[in-house]
């Protein structure tokens, strides 16, 4: 018997050391078991950051339910994340008007810094004597059957042999476990390009190193069928992502097309991101691709299984792929938890239940992106957001928009999807009771 | 100027010489290119046929057109294939009825051996100087961009370095030439197998020699969730094919429970099979998974190209994988025709106007395993196509029905679901103008 209770301790390799690999791998130390973290590139936290260019993520409740467990939520939320209360709406004149996220409870989500979360994260593991940490360990092959992984070491140039009782693959959207899952008959797998990309921009600080623009809140300069966001970071400069169809972006090759593109769509970002930084870096850069990833099963039998973004890549829209992966990592540990560690079967019943949420918040993030883009402007979204948010008021336990039951809970995705489905029956009628209202109405009057 | 008026002579590597593959090649060596084709399995030619467990194919006119292009059709329908003008549908007590493929022109579709076929094909090739082929080949790698491939010859354990102006993957639903192609950014990619899998029984021939049951039938026995088909070989067996879920295999685990389950479902084969052969063929195999793949772009720049199942892999309910792999073929060649062998405007063309037809065969495909397995024993089944093959005799040249748009016509796949569409849109118009008729007729009669 090992300690904490463990029938048996467990050697683990968690391959991926981002912030699902290596939460997944705090997660199973604090469990007591042998985890052995194995990352491609070298320590992230070795990694110099270029300054003003770290790409942050929007930190809200699923992933926040995963922190509080392995013990780092305070921190987080106290010393490094930003608050943002409500979407900042910019006008091509320039003016702004605010949505908020939550109005009746003013919950907020976080912009937080990438590296800083994945770094804190690797930190904290070396509180555990029971997790060994290799970077620059490139996956070759893998017998997940077997257990059985063979790694390059980018360093020595040697190879590495591995065998585990269980093999976790948390390496991405263009994982190499799930490559090698791939073989296995019957596995479902899907991956979509969406015809839009992503260039990333910076809005640094003012001199005296204060934030451009109101700091707590996610910018987003909807355009239709194009937009661009910023979030904020650390250091008061803003991460600024402009979200558009590649052939749009093929269009601009010149300094004079791109500050017209400027000029008419996002007027006020030119002086803060500044003419000669925008041209550099726009012209200077191409934009990147935007994947969709879903598959089933996770699991190989008793020996292996995806998760994060290895398991469902999805488009940025909702902010909800870290969380997303997050939440594996605690869904996870409650089925560690829920079955004393007998990998039989938690790696199905994972698999088996997790997929359809998965599927579920892929869907929403491609939906996600033409309301943030284009409907957000629309009075239609207005009104509906209105009525949402007073029946939200007026039922509080019954009533939760879909934005915040995805974001402020941790109902399971396809929950939240049903949700929307009835609610939006409901309002149907409610409608249809006031068309007949009114008719009835005005026959009183006119009789 | 090289002979046939082509302005160069292409040297073309096809990866694959299966069905799609040899007549690619074909094609090409008649357009007086260079081709090298590369397979993985020794010369099928020389290899023993199981008697009587050949995989036999449907043939229908997409199918035709490319062979009487090459110059087979004949010698296929005339001393090869045999012709399947209707479906015989068993029912559970033995007793059985016909339903045509097509009642007005009497077209049928033809049962021909894959492995005969396959062997044909290449044989032609023989009759062109200009085509070396290439057994025992596998590709192990693929620079796709640069027109570059190494094999490994599994005789001689050497690698063998090839480079060619076009590639041209027909590798199947595995296809290791889209493997190479999937590295692209861009590519979007799916694949899945459905929950049914299948497996291969046999009807033998009479001890004199003929067919047990009526020769010119695509035989079903449809019992809802689960089918079984046979169809004719030339040696007068029957190949019989039970698709089913996978469960339902496993349930099947004895000779009792499998005579139990046939003695209810498919009492008339027993005798047909033969109870000892259907134990030992039976609970001797496992039953096979059923995959479709779609996948997008076909191409890389004008290097590369995928066709037949390695592009589109169709799960084979409305028999058209061949037919659609050979119909890639014809098309290829009228845009080799067309753009006067530019490969810079043949594969980006080909790529970008060939994928909705497959995409639609592939959901066509998905749907007729519904139709053949449960709806065809359905009056509403049997009501709408009365009314179809009616109009169809009525309107030859405007109203031609689903099934025959794909089997007998060479209409793009996706304009036959088009079509589809507004002869339902009609139908409805139609049963809704009878119910007025009726409506006025009545109150006629009461006024």
């Amino acid at each position: 018997m090992a300690e904490n209770g463990l029938k048996k301790k467990l050697n683990i390799a968690v391959v991926g050391g981002g912030l699902v690999g290596s939460l997944e791998a705090l997660y199973l130390a604090k469990r007591g078991h042998n985890v052995s973290l194995y990352e491609y590139r070298e320590d992230i936290r070795n990694t110099p950051q270029v300054r003003g260019r770290s790409i942050n993520l929007a930190l809200s409740v699923r992933g926040r339910t995963a922190l509080k467990d392995v013990g780092l939520e305070d921190h987080i939320i106290q010393n490094h994340g930003i608050p943002m209360k409500a979407r900042m709406i910019h006008r091509t004149d320039g003016s702004t008007y605010e949505i908020p996220y939550d109005a009746r409870t003013n919950q907020c989500i976080y912009s937080v810094g990438r590296n800083y979360l994945n770094g804190l994260v690797l930190k904290e593991t070396e509180n555990y004597t029971n997790v060994e940490k290799h970077f620059n360990h490139k996956l070759i092959e893998a017998n997940l059957q077997k257990g059985a992984l063979t790694f390059l070491n980018t360093d020595t140039k040697g190879t590495v042999q591995v065998n585990a009782d269980l093999i976790i693959g948390a390496d991405g959207a263009f994982s190499a476990v799930r490559k090698a899952m791939m073989k296995q008959p019957l596995f479902d797998y899907s991956q979509k390009y969406i015809e839009h990309g992503y260039l990333e921009l910076c809005i640094p600080p003012t001199e005296d190193g204060q934030f451009q623009m109101p700091a707590n809140y996610l910018h987003i300069w909807p355009r239709g069928n194009f937009m661009m966001i910023a979030l904020p970071n650390q250091d008061c400069s803003w991460t600024v992502t402009l979200f558009m169809p590649f052939q749009n972006f093929k269009a601009i090759d010149s300094e004079e097309t791109l500050l017209d593109f400027f000029t008419k769509y996002f007027p006020d970002s030119i002086p803060l991101i500044g003419r000669k930084r925008l041209v550099e870096d726009f012209l200077g850069g191409s934009p990147s691709p935007l994947l969709a990833v879903k598959c089933r099963p996770y699991n190989v039998a008793d020996k292996a299984l995806i998760i994060g973004d290895a398991a469902h890549a999805v488009v940025p829209f909702y902010g909800q792929g870290m969380n997303a992966g997050f939440e594996d990592c605690t869904l996870l540990d409650r089925l560690f938890q829920y079955h004393h560690d007998d990998l039989a079967k938690i790696l199905p019943e994972f698999s088996e239940t997790r997929w359809r949420d998965t599927f579920a918040i892929s869907d929403l993030a491609m939906y996600n992106y033409i309301e943030m883009r284009d409907l957000v402007t629309r009075p239609s979204y207005l009104v509906r957001k209105a009525m949402d948010d007073f029946l939200f008021w007026l039922l509080p336990g019954v009533w939760v928009p879909l934005y915040n039951s995805v974001t402020f809970t941790t109902m399971p995705y396809s929950h939240c999807v049903k949700n929307r489905e009835w609610q939006n029956t409901v309002l149907l009628y409610l409608f249809y009771f006031i068309i007949f209202c009114v008719f009835v109405g005005v026959w009183s009057y006119l009789r």
